[in-house]
């Protein structure tokens, strides 16, 4: 059995639960609440000694950073897929997810945000900062997923683009980023959000949802 | 033949090229003067959709986003190998790569102090912010490399994370961050920086290095 450490409202365990729950396997959660900084305490810091949330525990030991977690579901329960058949699209939809793992979400996560507050940023500040990195990303991103023809972000198959595309939108609405400009990835974000499987990683329906 | 589209201090176009030496695959490279904005003209961002370096074009078509090129390169040049044997192993590796291409240098890349600059932050402020991730995610490696005992970041072989821990450590020193904090990872760093492979990939090395 499968024990991922993560957080309702984490975008980065959100990207985990979708493709757990796409692939079918069975999983078990334990909660830190990133609010109460349960992911700073030393019981979870020899778990992952960055302190940050998703972390899945595996018969054969624990996976960090959720990229190198998705890429081991992959490996390990290869059907059905979340990646395609070829060298250069599988390179393509890397690009994808690594444009949010790497280039939107770092830039503005809960640490970051603490940072910026600390700098002596207000919230007008914040909220501006948190926009401009998501709409740099979704600007790159609304062209990629147009050349694919939906309807999802690479196409007519679901991919590791959909797992870390589905919490960023998530993450841009909650923020009140908006989204007029993106008209596609807003589309592809949908439908993929839509299926029972993605409706069963939503951080509303996890049990320490708090809302 | 595979053309590298980078600048020879861009840390995310160093990983590629570690790779591709270590590999001993053939490319050229275009420089793109990420100081002169070179990366964000529109004959660039025909390629790459985000304006940021490095892009791969190869015969089956264009990669962008550093991480996907490595796997891409792994895949289609599997000898010398940059990823262990096993799933769990592979995991790993991938983990100690995101840690630093998600959570370390995006954090301080130049459109970011950049921003920082336009939030009124002085160069100590800006010192102050690239030197607090990249120790963040320095101390998180320095265990996990420790565990593996050496010479290299994950242990006798040389890894996608060393890819990716060379050109950090090559920023840190830049930047000035005090390394006294993390023996294991200088000496992995160290150890991987002095092979021929990675003397061919460093920036001072580069064709465009201005130095």
């Amino acid at each position: 059995m499968l024990t991922l450490h993560g957080y309702w409202r984490s975008g980065a365990a959100y990207r985990v639960r979708l493709a757990l729950h796409f692939k079918g396997v069975a999983f078990t959660q334990v909660t830190h609440d990133l609010r109460r900084a349960e992911h700073k305490a030393d019981s979870y810091l020899g778990l992952n000694p960055q302190g940050m949330v998703p972390t899945l525990v595996t018969p054969e030991g624990r996976i960090t950073q959720s990229l190198a977690i998705l890429e081991w579901l992959e490996e390990t329960y290869p059907t059905p897929s979340l990646l395609p058949s070829t060298a250069i699209a599988r390179a393509e939809v890397r690009a994808m997810a690594a444009t949010i793992a790497c280039d939107i979400h770092p830039l503005h996560n809960l640490r970051v945000l603490t940072a910026l507050r600390a700098l002596g940023q207000n919230e007008a500040g914040v909220q501006a900062w948190i926009a401009r990195w998501i709409e740099a990303g979704f600007r790159a991103l609304e062209p990629e997923i147009a050349a694919r023809g939906g309807p999802y972000a690479f196409g007519r198959d679901v991919t590791l683009a959909d797992c870390c595309l589905i919490p960023q939108v998530f993450s841009a609405e909650r923020f009140g980023v908006a989204m007029g400009a993106f008209p596609v990835l807003s589309a592809a974000a949908a439908a993929a959000r839509a299926s029972a499987w993605a409706q069963a990683a939503h951080p509303a329906h996890q049990p320490d949802a708090d809302h």
